[in-house]
């Protein structure tokens, strides 16, 4: 079973990274971009009849870092669309 | 608009970061865990009207580097689910 874990920071917390890029994304002439806010994506292959549980564990134990970010958990190619 | 770019280490490439994930996760006690590769995530509001070409280009300008990394372009909240 393919895992996505994107793991992003919380909503206030300081993104000095997507901070750069938006200035350099104007420094090349892109306009109209408003916000940049950069983050991970962790993709695992894991054994199919792995919980949402063991996944949350996961995260809150070694991948997100459960002070400063927020993660979500999504199942690809199997509930995509659901 | 609310645009989601993934970046990702193209197949072949060596991902250290996914490795040593992969290691302290079985250090842990997760078993089962095939494989991990680690990514980017940028989030990005931008202007309604962006085109795909003007999307490629900051990917290929600024947020990937095209000798290892591929990307995906995901437009959130618009056409996630088609």
């Amino acid at each position: 079973m393919k895992v996505r874990i994107l793991v992003r920071l919380k909503p206030g917390v300081l993104d000095p990274q997507g901070r750069a890029v938006h200035h350099s994304l104007e420094g090349l002439g892109f306009d109209g971009v408003e916000d940049v806010r950069i983050g991970r994506m962790i993709e695992m292959e894991v054994a199919d009849g792995t919980s949402d549980e063991t996944l949350d564990a996961m995260c809150q134990k070694l991948l997100a870092n459960m002070v400063i970010e927020d993660y979500a958990i999504e199942k690809v190619g199997q509930a995509e669309h659901a």
